[in-house]
């Protein structure tokens, strides 16, 4: 197949690796000019992925209309917030025979869309996949293990995505449920940022565990109100993401939490960060999804009071300690 | 209540003391004469939880028929293998309005049966509940806030149970998938002997995520095959407790599995670990329950490869990952 891959960053360029060597015709398209020129000359990212080699018949460009040039899939590999603009400037030139890829995982902050609708909007005729997942960029590019889930609502191109990526390494499940796997790889940054502050008030592990458990739970009928499939938030974007992002010390997330946790305030957490942590709009955006499909979500409520309005967060997860006894499942189908 | 709690390691104390602290009139048996009157004069389990005073009103006792006398509730606290014996020293004792406990994991290594069903058989006419969850005694004892889920077939024994302990730092789920959570906290340990192996081997993020994901996968199918609910393997006793134990230095599944993926032999693994290494024989019991069941349990099959016919590590695992195209959810309900 004839492949664009449109973002160098460490995932984009980690992915467009993969289907390089599965020998399949890629295009590498960077923006930023000068990684673009180093990229070019010396088959290195420096910026992203500096200790990895890639593939020789990788090609990289400046320009994404160069990029999808008579291509069979584009694969998106930019930020939430940017695929909006990165799709006004392609979609003139996709036909629409071509499957369009997202790798990116979040909702898009002005609209609460998912991937899939801003696509939709833009490209109404193409089909589409996600791919998501516990997959570290650095990891896959090092050819450690991993594994991937595609999905889509046309699970024809599902498997066309599973085919391109396939291989000893790295190892492509399809799912039907895209609505699910597209919420969970969101709203799982709540719950990264909330175990941060456990670690950042030095909680043990049962309380870190008890948090993602329950946070799953939470997720998962939001998931299910919203029409997703319970059975997707136990796989690999739901469950194998999230413990993924909530033990790694290198999830964004986790590392406001835990500057919130150890008393710092929110807005100097993120500054301290550096960079964007989704969490912070996902716990808005998961509060709106919540109150209107009438779904209870008491860690998503909790985190919303100390982010939003200044709640103690000593006092927030008493509360959630002492709420009214319940059966594990209540209100979960 | 009038509870016994019979069993004075780390969690029968740390349990003992869950619900003396809710003022509930509770004796501790513990079989060890040495222990017991260290016990008795210091409030202090010594061996176990070295560092925690124990609750003045919290009864020490040597024989476990002394402990029962009375009671309204009897939690036992031994290793899955001695719950047996147990039961025979005290059954003939117990009247029928007594509600059993059971806060052990396992599966019973001669018979296959799971401790409910041990109970059935020496206590028929007896309520049972069993306690399960992301649950290290040691921080139980010092407060740190934890969940835990209590599961029966009689939903009114489970909500008694939640109501003896039910804290501002314990907080207890109830549930009425009695199989499924006594299955999933017997069946974790597989999983969790698998990814000591991937940390022996010196394997990413991604990789341990994958495993845990797709063993909770395989273990939630094995589950409902026969007859548990799938949504209990997401909760407390699936996914929480297989997060906790995967994660955790402390466990000694996991130990025994990093040794063996650093390359030691199984045998002398298991001698070096110098405990009783529960995942070892779960993996020949799910193997055997599988085959029998028609589930398809491709990490349980490769851990039985290693563990009990010699298969080389590194050879299972690319066999796991080149297997067929899958959807990730066949074969799930």
């Amino acid at each position: 197949m004839k492949v664009a891959v449109l973002g160098g960053g460490s995932w984009g360029t980690a992915l467009a690796r993969e289907v390089s060597n599965n020998n399949n015709e890629t295009t590498l398209y960077i923006r930023n000019e000068e990684q673009f020129e180093y990229m070019k000359k010396f088959g290195v990212n420096k910026k992203y992925l500096p200790n990895v080699q890639l593939p020789e018949n990788l090609e990289f460009v400046n320009n994404p209309l160069d990029a999808i040039e008579n291509k069979d899939i584009i694969l998106l590999s930019v930020p939430t917030n940017s695929v909006r603009s990165l799709l006004d400037e392609i979609k003139d030139d996709v036909s629409d025979d071509v499957i369009i890829i997202n790798s990116a995982k979040g909702i898009e902050e002005k609209t609460l869309m998912r991937i899939s609708e801003i696509v939709k909007e833009k490209l109404p005729n193409n089909r589409f996949v996600t791919l998501s997942g516990p997959t570290h960029a650095e990891e896959v590019a090092l050819d450690d293990p991993t594994a991937i889930v595609a999905a889509s609502d046309d699970l024809d191109a599902a498997a066309c995505v599973q085919n391109i990526f396939m291989s000893e390494t790295f190892r492509v499940y399809t799912n039907d449920d895209l609505l699910g796997v597209e919420l969970a790889g969101a709203l799982k940054n709540i719950i990264a940022l909330c175990t941060g502050v456990l670690v950042g008030l030095n909680y043990g592990d049962n309380s870190k565990a008890a948090l993602m458990t329950r946070g799953i739970a939470e997720i998962t009928r939001l998931g299910v109100a919203m029409g997703a499939k319970s059975r997707t938030f136990l796989g690999l974007a739901g469950v194998g993401d999230l413990i993924v992002t909530c033990t790694s010390e290198h999830s964004r997330n986790r590392k406001c939490g835990k500057l919130i946790g150890e008393g710092m305030k929110v807005e100097d957490a993120v500054k301290e960060v550096g960079m964007v942590v989704e969490g912070i709009k996902t716990t808005l955006a998961a509060k709106k999804l919540s109150d209107k499909c009438g779904v209870d979500m008491p860690i998503t409520n909790a985190t919303y009071d100390v982010l939003y309005s200044g709640a103690s967060v000593e006092e927030s997860i008493r509360k959630l300690m002492t709420r009214a006894k319940k059966h594990e499942m209540e209100g979960f189908f």
